[in-house]
C-alpha cells in the first residue's frame, strides 16, 4: 500500500510501454520495497526533468527521444553517460540529478564477465544508439582492432570515426575474433527475424558471437553460433543486466538473477 | 496493477501525511479506476507545478504552504479559487492547469444543502485560510449581515475588511442566527479539545451551529448545540464533501457518501 514515504521511480519515453512499470513494481512487491513505478511521456523535457528534481522523484529511466535532450538539465553525467553522451537513467539524491547509461554499463560488465581479450579483433554491425554504447564500451575496455559495419554508411562512418575506429564497406572478407550484432536482424516480429546478421563463414572463423537482440534470447545468429561450438553472449543478458544496474541505482538493492528473470517474464506478459 | 495508462494524482504540502494517499487509492481500488495517488513535498513550487504539467500528472492537491505560491504557475483559476485567491486542487487537462478550491466549494454547497437564509445574521469565529473560504462562501451566497471575530485581531480585521464585513472585538452581546467556528477549539488532541468555541448563551440564541472542526465529528460545540435542539453542520461533512469534489474533478466519478465514509475511515487508520 502506497503511503507518504513511498518513493516514486518513473520512465520518460516518446511511447511508454508496460514493460518497465510491470518489471519494477513486480520487484518492489517481491522485495518488500516501499517504491512505486510508473511510465510517463512528455512534450516538455526541460520541465519534466526539473519536475523530477522538484518533486523528489527518486529515479527516472530515459528512452527515445530524450536520451540526449535531457542532458542540459542534469547536474552530473557519470562516466557511463559521458562515454556515449547518452542517458538512460537519472538518479535523484536530494535534488541532485546524476545520470548514467546502464546499456553501456551492461556491455562493459559483459566484456569483463566473458573475459573478452582486448587484443582480439572485433566487428560491430550497426550504428544506432545501442551500437554507440557497444563501440564505446569496447573502446574503454582497451580494444584497438575494431571495425564498424552498417547498412547506413553515413551513420556507420560517423560512429567509427567518433571512437577512432575504421568503417568497413562490407562484411565479406573481414573475419574477426568477436562479432557483435547491434541491428534488429533476428528480432522476433521483424521482417528479418529468420535471418543471420553475419555470413556463416565469418561466424565459423570467429570465437565469440555477441548478439544484442533480446527477443528471442536465441536468435538465428545465437543458434547457429552455438551449433558451431562458439562462445555466445545474448541480448537477453544485456537487457537483464542493464535493468539490474538501474534497479540497484534507484533502490540500492540488487535482485538475484532468478528474481530478475521472473520479473522480466511477468513484465513481458502484458507489455 | 499499475500500467502505462495509469493516471497519477498527487498532493503537494509542506509536511505530507498519509490521509490523502490512503483515501484516494482506496477509492480507486473500490471503483476499479486506473489511477494511483501519492503525496509529495517540494522546495521548488515553480518547478513542481511545471513538472505536474510536463509529466501529465492528472491532478494535484495543494496544501500549506503552497496554496497561494502556486498561483503564478497555473493557467486558470476557477471561481472557487479566485474567490479566496487560494488553491487546493489543480486539474491538468492536456497540459492546461485549472485550479479550484474545494474547501470553498464544500462550504458553498453546504450553505445551499441546509438552505441557510441569506437574510440571517452570521458570526464567523476564526481568521485563517479556512475562515477565508467560509467568509467568502457566505459573501457569494448573498449574506449581508456577517461579523468576523478572531483571537488574532489583526488577521480578523483584515479578513472582515476583505469581504466588506465588520470585525467584532468580542463574542459577548453579539447574538446571531448562524454561528460558525473555524478555529481549532474542540479539535481532538488539541489543548482546547474540551472547550466550546462559543458561549452557551449565544448558542442558545442561534438557529444553526456550523463547526468546521472535523475530528471528532461531534465536537463539544456540536454536542451542546444538538442538546439545545439546534440545527448543526459538522466539519466531518466539510472534509468529506471537499474530498468528493476533488475526487470528481480528477476522475469524473462521484463516489457515494457511504463509500466516501468507508474510505475516510480506512485512511484515518494510519494517517
Amino acid at each position: 500500500m502506497i503511503n507518504k514515504d513511498t518513493q516514486l521511480c518513473m520512465s520518460l519515453s516518446g511511447r511508454p510501454g508496460n514493460f518497465g512499470t510491470r518489471f519494477h513494481n513486480y520487484l518492489y512487491a517481491k522485495l518488500g520495497l516501499n517504491f512505486v513505478y510508473k511510465a510517463f511521456t512528455t512534450q516538455d523535457i526541460e520541465h519534466a526533468v526539473k519536475g523530477v528534481r522538484a518533486l523528489g522523484i527518486r529515479g527516472c529511466a530515459v528512452s527515445m527521444p530524450f536520451k540526449e535532450s535531457c542532458i542540459p538539465f542534469l547536474d552530473e553525467l557519470s562516466q557511463s553517460a559521458k562515454a556515449i553522451e547518452s542517458v538512460n537513467t537519472i538518479v535523484n539524491t536530494d535534488g541532485y540529478l546524476k545520470a548514467y547509461n546502464t546499456d553501456y554499463i551492461a556491455i562493459e560488465k559483459l566484456i569483463a564477465k566473458y573475459q573478452l581479450d582486448p587484443t582480439a579483433s572485433v566487428v560491430v554491425f550497426g550504428s544506432g544508439g545501442m551500437a554507440k554504447a557497444v563501440v564505446a564500451a569496447f573502446k574503454y575496455a582497451g580494444f584497438e582492432n575494431l571495425n564498424v559495419y552498417a547498412r547506413n554508411k553515413q551513420t556507420g562512418q560517423y560512429l567509427a570515426n567518433l571512437y577512432g575506429y575504421s568503417y568497413i564497406e562490407t562484411l565479406d572478407n573481414t573475419p574477426a575474433d568477436i562479432l557483435v550484432n547491434v541491428t534488429p536482424i533476428g528480432m522476433a516480429g521483424g521482417v528479418e527475424s529468420d535471418k543471420l546478421s553475419f555470413p556463416e563463414t565469418l561466424i565459423q572463423q570467429a570465437n565469440v558471437i555477441f548478439d544484442v537482440v533480446a527477443l528471442p534470447a536465441e536468435t538465428p545468429l545465437i543458434n547457429y553460433a552455438q551449433s558451431q561450438g562458439k562462445q555466445t553472449v545474448s541480448g537477453a543478458e544485456v537487457i537483464v543486466l542493464q535493468a539490474v544496474e538501474q534497479f540497484e541505482l534507484y533502490t540500492s538493492v540488487r535482485p538475484s538473477d532468478e528474481l530478475i528473470a521472473e520479473a522480466a517474464s511477468f513484465a513481458r506478459q502484458n507489455s
